[in-house]
């Protein structure tokens, strides 16, 4: 089977197929398909992207129709579609947001809908889909009202999604990612980049400043759980999801206390000595907004995972970049 | 001030029209305006538009950059989109619906966003944003699960609207349309274009088909309510909307049968005897998946209004059309 990655040079894209060559198939409705071939589309050639006989790397933006065309030449069978405008840069740049996230999603699902058998379609959502006046616990039918054009463009994507499964041009599946902890390489746009900086930072030894209280709440999710709940996605069998094609993962909620809590047993005092708090209310109002707590009862019945204990989060980044 | 209708030369678009030009001013946040122009535009010029000095109408198709700009020239301070692809024609012809439901509000919204002075932007959507497994009454806060194409491009336009309104493009209203009761003229590709039929036809002495059964039930509004409530959209302040600028309108609920008595009661059993069950299965169950109960008490108390009963609604038509 051949498997198409969007975003496949971004750090998320670049574990999935790191991960999906390890497993070397995935299942398809009841059948094991061996993968022969994984497409990683991007605008920019991962800088040190894995070298296996069967990646493929294509360069080139979504909306362009012929690198489409290239990217879905001869038939794919499945697509995990991660490309996006982070949620900073979508809110700076409101054309370049809606071009990328919106456009490129429509076309990309333009494109499927011209294969001939549908292709299981794994849309990359976000938690941002919700805000405004939420409920203390966000339920799977509480309504998403986005304050971001990041969160609506993600929420127009889902939309799209179910429509387009609806109509049988793909078998969509989009999950809602919740803020993934802890990320690796640079800060980045996102508002959420503190969140992996306030850990990542110390234990490299470089200081870092957490622009919101301790008390702060967050909804979580390691890279690791984010990648299989990505192939469980795929895997999942098409009746179980129903018409409802969108689901919020089951993320940790930690405080940021918690989180420097965590860091102290990883990486000892001096370590947490390294985080500074100066507070930068354009971060903390945006965060604020954020939903802190989910009922993932939705996401645990169709056997998507989350992590245990951000302890575990911490140790498995520190064990993984040692050296 | 000058106005820009949408969908200029549909029923309800002249309807409002008519309505405009006969108030001659609109509020517009704390002051009465006084309309110098109202520009009407759609593909079709209406067959018998209202000639007034105030009314200019413009012919194209609102994804023309050309005619947007046009429709734009020289400024707006008020828009009413009303264009679209209805129901049917939209589930029939996917392009079709995406380029006008969803190409046509984003470019509309594009062209707004462009002026000097973010225009109040009043846009038509449709209780079709509902569907799927619905509670016995849909309440402000249930979550919208379109069924159709046309619901979910609806509710894009929503999402957007929000969104464009967030950011000050515009100030923006959205609302939920019941389906309304009594259209004038031919049936269309509405799947609801029966609940109109069922009473136009037999008052003109024509036989009409009811495709679903005597006990469905209907969440309608007569085309007087809604041209009041669309302009009532644009006269709320923009405090007491918030961020959420959508709303469900106080529709009336009423089944076929009710709908008949009253026919009865206004045209006599004549009138009845002309209206003839034939299940259409594909009808009925489109019908079925529509939420026909809704409690909207953010409408009411925004201060839109519903109508009284059905008889009213079935007797103003009557009246209307009599010779």
């Amino acid at each position: 089977m051949k498997v198409l990655v969007t975003g496949g040079s971004g750090f998320l894209g670049q574990r999935l197929i790191h991960a999906l060559c390890r497993r070397g198939e995935l299942r398809r409705g009841l059948q094991q398909q061996t993968i022969s071939q994984i497409r990683a589309l991007d605008v920019v050639r991962a800088p040190s992207g894995l070298s296996d006989p069967r990646v493929q790397y294509l360069e080139g933006d979504l909306t362009d129709r012929a690198v489409l065309a290239a990217a879905l030449d001869s038939g794919v069978d499945s697509v995990f579609h991660l490309a996006a405008v982070v949620s900073g840069a979508a809110e700076a740049d409101y054309d370049l947001g809606m071009r990328v996230n919106l456009d490129g999603t429509r076309a990309l699902l333009d494109a499927c809908r011209r294969l001939s058998v549908p292709p299981i379609f794994v849309f990359a959502s976000s938690v941002a889909v919700f805000g405004g006046d939420l409920p203390g616990v966000v339920e799977d039918n509480t309504t998403p009202a986005p304050q971001s054009s990041y969160g609506v463009q993600k929420l127009i994507g889902e939309l799209l999604v179910c429509d387009c499964t609806r109509r049988r041009f793909i078998d969509g599946r989009a999950v809602r990612l919740p803020t993934i902890v802890v990320r690796p390489g640079k800060p980045n746009a996102a508002a959420s980049s503190f969140a992996s900086g306030i850990i990542r930072e110390p234990l490299a030894g470089v200081e870092a400043i957490c622009p919101v209280a301790a008390d702060t709440r967050l909804w979580i999710m390691s890279p690791a759980s984010a990648v299989s709940n990505l192939i469980h996605a795929h895997e999942t069998s098409t009746a179980a999801w129903g018409y409802q094609r969108a689901v919020s993962l089951p993320g940790l909620a930690v405080s940021v206390r918690e989180m420097l809590d965590a860091l102290r047993r990883v990486g000892g005092e001096t370590a947490v000595q390294r985080v500074c708090f100066q507070t930068d209310e354009r971060i903390a109002q945006i965060v604020r907004g954020w939903p802190a707590r989910f009922n993932a009862a939705r996401a645990l019945s169709l056997g998507f995972t989350g992590d245990g204990d951000i302890e575990t989060i911490v140790r498995a980044y520190a064990e993984e970049h040692a050296g």
